[in-house]
């Protein structure tokens, strides 16, 4: 089989230390060929690092000539995964885009829809689904250990972790702040965990007080000044069938740990915690409480590669699709709605 | 100064063994003089277990004698707290009545209004506001330790924690279920770290898979047939001043813990945890968390009794007023009434 | 229904203390009219302290006279379960007998034929077996959560706990020492477990070496001299199915618990250990730990008796029956003769 | 003094982790000079990576040339040590062989007696004897804390550790399962606490139920058809002084850790626990808990080396030595023997 | 043996709580016959209370007439140690004095050499000597195994225990404060382990902030005005042997623990702590840590008030003597007076 | 800016591992141009290690020539801080000067006043000042958070630690043991509590009973003849305005920990603990207890490196000046002149 080829679009962290080792890893399914960046030297001094034969600091240039690929990852800024993404799918290109989808839910839906019409995968790298303990609970509801799982709990929150660096605070290119960057993540868990249903009903609040007030963190120094986003969002949704979520985030939060990211799942037969993992429920008529101290921890980047790489190939994939993505985005949508 | 003279109407556990002890041990401002229940053996039998010159099975006898009291301890059914509440504020005297108010909030409404009328005092024998850790995050947040208070997670969570015994089970008598029981108490708490608030905004849902499955928990075997209330309530809701609580009872909840009665209390400038009491918050520009290892435990019941006579005596109190009442009786609507 | 009427033979501690109050507290089944004890005055004052309406110092009277028992419970030393329990049911009563069975195991294999001569009921006080943690484990067993149980480690251990008064170091009175009077309890739940089979080999060792230097202990002082019995015992025991044993029973070792009474139980599919009730199996192809924090503790005497009192009518019952006494006892013997 | 020149057969792991890199850190005593593997390719790589002059294929060749050492390091699979041993002494060289010894007991006393005759070392690699554990107990027991030494629990004990590589469940290249892999350590340790007396009563019991289930566990997956060996094994062993040792040796058994390797020693004055070092007795009178914390770890493999390098200048030794080594093989078969 | 009269002089709880059960516990070698207090109601009730024969407000008619003691015990403020010791002394009694033995080291020095000239013991009540861990750590030095004591670190602290009640903060009656009241207890076992040799150097400095600050405290609330006394107490002593102590006493400190009460024995061949009791020394050339887990908890004013009566029969008797209470005082007079 | 140009006087692993790498990471501000050391080769090599230009085996050649710094690095042996120091002075070098300042008052003394007539600046490497901990402990009294500080305890003790290399035992090297190598570093930190105020009074000891038995430790084995320093010392310094510390020092001492470095601070209205960093005070009326679980590990050589660039620039810095080293060289002279 030949091999599938590879471009990265956006040449930062994430690509440099997340995507480009995992799909070296996967050597015997894809190749990198090009890596795209805004700046050229950035562009080829990474294309060099890992010996990617081209580099471009244009797109448009990229598709046209030897460095097309058959499939881009897309690591750039929020606002820029829309436009990136429609190129590549008219470039009959399969996406792979970081998290969030999009900026907005029109652009996650369209995005969608062209990748249909164009019968090419569009998927994002929310990969928290591939831990241990997300495949567990998921399994064990599918097994019906859980019973019918009606309300979850789904936090993402950070103490005092407001980001010293980059973009995160500026509104017109994340496109929002806690909920937007960290709340995505454990939202996908949850809905993933009733079936990617769309709320019916939801109430939310978004706060900005310590944001707004700067200062120093676990993460660096920020500025009050060009503070734009919430750095902490509550919610409570509710589905068709009955069943709930209550998330947070926070990029700022006044509560004794560092972090918190976990779910609490509660289903009718038994209920799941997410870190450390756990059951709750009977065995035998006694409550019963399930530990799994030998779980091992796993290269969650490197699985949820290879669920795009399966999704592309056609073969079954547990990758966030398209349409998953634009119900997130929809969803992120009507909480910052109701937030006002 | 003359004692004040005290009925007891409703003879079970709670008369017998909380309200009875705190008016005995607070003598030198009040005196049982009468207890009424259905069952005039019952009466009879508690009055003399304490001491107390008058039995009756019948209200309307106990104000046209010599057994007529200047309060009421309102210790029966849920449903019945209105008509006994009614009755007494029209029979001139002050009311101290069991949680929840009443079964909906317009009885609660009529009740504070009739007191109001009638210059007589109705409160609320929600006793959870009497300890010290309430107590102390209460004055923290009058004292600016807390900044701006704007999110509250606040649970009154059991495990299998269905009662076997009593009336709990049953929707016309009680008029719900673990909201009504146990959620208005941590509700109240959370209600009073934001002013007695109306929320302006409610989503929630309730659930009753574990109770309509009958089973055998932490409080007795319960069943299936008769079980006509939630087992589980999760509830957000929004303030006009954009605060928000994120509320959970439960009777019955696949979680770790066989009980979880907690308040978390997010402020600008700290947060609180209720139980084990602790601040989170900066020192000197450091992430601190505070420990409060030395708290004395106090007489909840005792507390709140005495808050209720200085409440009738004109003075200042922290009881839970007729007002309060109303409130809380009016979002324990509204929490229904969203989850259909 | 009529009652049953019993008879304590024995008057000293576990009488006062156990058996008697558990007979109590089932007054809707039984009825205890005689105490027999050696010393008339001792008889007469537990029975004076019991409101028991016979009092006698020679059993032989009892059975001839208005004091003649349905069953009798026998509380007296070791040697003295053979000689009583054989002339009770010579006079027709069912027997409730403490441990161990007795002191050879031919006189237990007597009594057990005896008894079913008889048509009456001999058991023994082996109560451990109505702990909730041994009924969940045996009820785990039942239902195939363990899989086929291959190998179980019996401890009954007490680092410095050769009691300093009764007759626990007499070897005539008692018949053997840390074995007979603790050992018993542990293995009688570990051959349950294997469907009380026969071993068919058995290798042991018995020790006295810190129970003949004398000393000074966490229950008392003992003699050095009149130290006649083995402190600690070892002992492999296989059976006919290829399952094994591992019992370790001492008065006295130096090791770091006062007290390590266990059962670890090792199965196909899972493990059981004993105190505190855990499982370790797999769940949904991972390894998991089972707690169960919230079991309730039990009045296993009562249970016990009331185990005794289901036999007695013919009803189901999991007491350890004449037949499994007498193989207990056989072990017994084995496990001394193999210690040479 | 002239360096001991020293060949290295078998080209595995433990050659290239564990032997090599110590006999380096001994050069001023010994120098490697050959290594002798199966496959040519593969002793030459290993010989370049360490520098070593000669690499074979064959040892005759080995010893009829330049290449021929003064002593040799074998750690190949169980079924050859014998062989190679025996070419070894015959060679005159000085052996130093990895556990067990051999496949059967007569095997390993052919090996001690030849090398009687020849005047030459054979020992053995069984390097928990070098830990400083094992180092302070025994010097314990000689300097009489622990009184008489009478009883020895002895664990080497997996959860789910069935290696999923190598030979480990090959019955004819291993001759056995987790005795022969792992049991022989800590029997080793128990022996030597016990002046390695041969026992002269044996029970045991051996089990594969796991194995043959086939699996996955922590050591990777292996294969239910070709698994030929016990995964458990439990014994007793009485030897002619009345002391006594429990054994158990696992490569699966349904345990809370995943992983017991400890050595549990009574004696009449004091108890001893392997890990963590701990010691039970008493002080002044009391009963005295003692823990070790600053205990240094040590290079057990380096101790084990030098030990040997000690026992061929005729230094004093704490080597496991042939006739050690033929007693231990000797139990083992026993064991085997008694669990059919 | 005829029963020894025993009177008790003072009528405070540490009479009817400590002293009185003691004695009447050793009923087989004394007997209380007198009680006398300032206020003869208090002395009746009290003899009533306990069956003693006579009651006194008047210790001079005491000793007039029928109710004359061999022996008082002396419970009073501190200020009235001295004058009631030695009118005791006058009357031929002997004298078991609550601690400190008086105000100053010229009365105590006076009260021993009176006990000496009339061949009558006078002993005081410091009854931490007979813990059991000062026992054992007492042993343990007699024995050689902590070598020879160096230094000695004494604390007795409270975080906030300023009694609210009685005369502890009145220097006039007590004498002083925390040394006065709680240092001494922690002194006298200091000096006890270095054979009370008299101090040659002392440098010490005495504080009253918190206690002149007034508020309230784990002991209740004390007045800021009537505080006279040292709250907080740090002394060095250096004795003639170049050994020395580190005392730290205190009713309040900004410290972490409620309290503290240790010692820290540090001696050539080990160190020893007193709560929980544990050695830290060397055992086979490893550093090790002993614990007593298993020490039982004993009636320590049984124990010194056995030893009392030791003292007084002429038997052996690790009473606190009058000579050591003239040296503890005159230790506490000079570190007021370093203070200043 | 032009560059300070730095000279390192003493090639051992101090300068290599602490100075030179601080120096180097502050390489905007400072060059290292020389390195002198008493073996020209330790200097070359050194030198070479760390692109330096020149290197000497002679100061004053150093200071004739091309290599001649603005400000030296003295970490010799502490005997030769003087006569170095002196010398760089004289040359108008800046001195940075590992700690103690020197062996005597006196010469500590001189070199703070030679520094003030030639207007430069002498400092000492008293690093700890620079911890998160001392420096919020300090900022918190600045604040008035401690209110008044009264009394600190002041640790720095090893349970083993005679170091088994280096001169650390030998007294006229090192001017003294456990309080000149160790002590000096907590003593710092506690006058620095106090304003660097010089006791009025002061009473110590000092033992080398440890020291003087020889033995094998944490840090290696020590020779008991060479051993001539105090392995522990204790005193007690009390301050002109009655505050007080109480200092231990220790390279031995039978303890439990292995190291305990530490300061208690007691002020009038609060308490801190340097490590773990706590303040235990009241917060709204209630005993507090305040841990600081996020503090940030630094680099405390680095930022002591950039106090002392900082004085010699003229800026505010925290560094321990030469009039500090002078009041902290004639505590030590005082401490060992009253142990005798």
């Amino acid at each position: 089989m030949s091999l599938l080829k590879a471009a990265i679009i956006g040449g930062g962290h994430i690509a440099d230390q997340n995507h480009i080792p995992a799909l070296k890893a996967l050597s015997d399914r894809v190749k990198i060929i090009s890596i795209c960046s805004r700046v050229k030297e950035k562009a080829r001094a990474l294309a060099d690092k890992h010996q990617v034969p081209f580099a471009f600091d244009n797109a448009a240039e990229m598709y046209a000539g030897e460095g097309k690929p058959d499939m881009v990852v897309i690591c750039t800024a929020n606002n820029l995964h829309y436009p990136f993404a429609m190129q590549a799918l008219e470039n009959d290109c399969h996406v792979f885009c970081e998290k969030p989808p999009a900026i907005t839910a029109a652009e996650a839906s369209e995005m969608a829809e062209l990748a249909r019409q164009k019968g090419k995968i569009i998927a994002y790298n929310l990969q928290l689904r591939q831990t241990p303990e997300f495949s567990f609970i998921k399994k064990c509801r599918e097994e019906g250990a859980l019973g019918k799982i009606y309300h979850i709990k789904a936090n993402y929150l950070r103490r005092r972790g407001i980001p010293g660096w980059g973009n995160f605070t500026n509104k017109s290119i994340q496109g929002g702040g806690a909920l937007m960057d960290l709340g995505v993540h454990i939202l996908d868990l949850a809905l993933e965990m009733l079936d990617y249903q769309m709320p019916d009903r939801i109430v939310a609040n978004t706060y900005d007080f310590i944001g707004k007030a700067g200062g120093k963190g676990l993460m660096g120094e920020w500025n009050a000044e060009s503070f734009e986003v919430e750095d902490a969002c509550f919610a409570h949704l509710s589905f068709p069938d009955n069943s709930s979520i209550s998330l947070s985030a926070s990029f700022a939060l006044n509560m004794k740990a560092e972090k918190d990211v976990n779910l609490e799942v509660f289903g009718t037969k038994g209920g799941a915690v997410y870190k450390p993992l756990s059951l709750f429920t009977e065995i035998g008529g006694e409550l019963a409480d399930v530990q799994f101290p030998h779980l091992k921890e796993e290269d969650i980047q490197l699985k949820n590669t290879t669920a795009f790489l399966n999704a592309c190939e056609g073969k079954p994939s547990n990758i966030a699709t398209g349409e998953q993505g634009a119900i997130l985005q929809a969803v992120v949508d009507r909480i910052y709605e109701s937030a006002g």
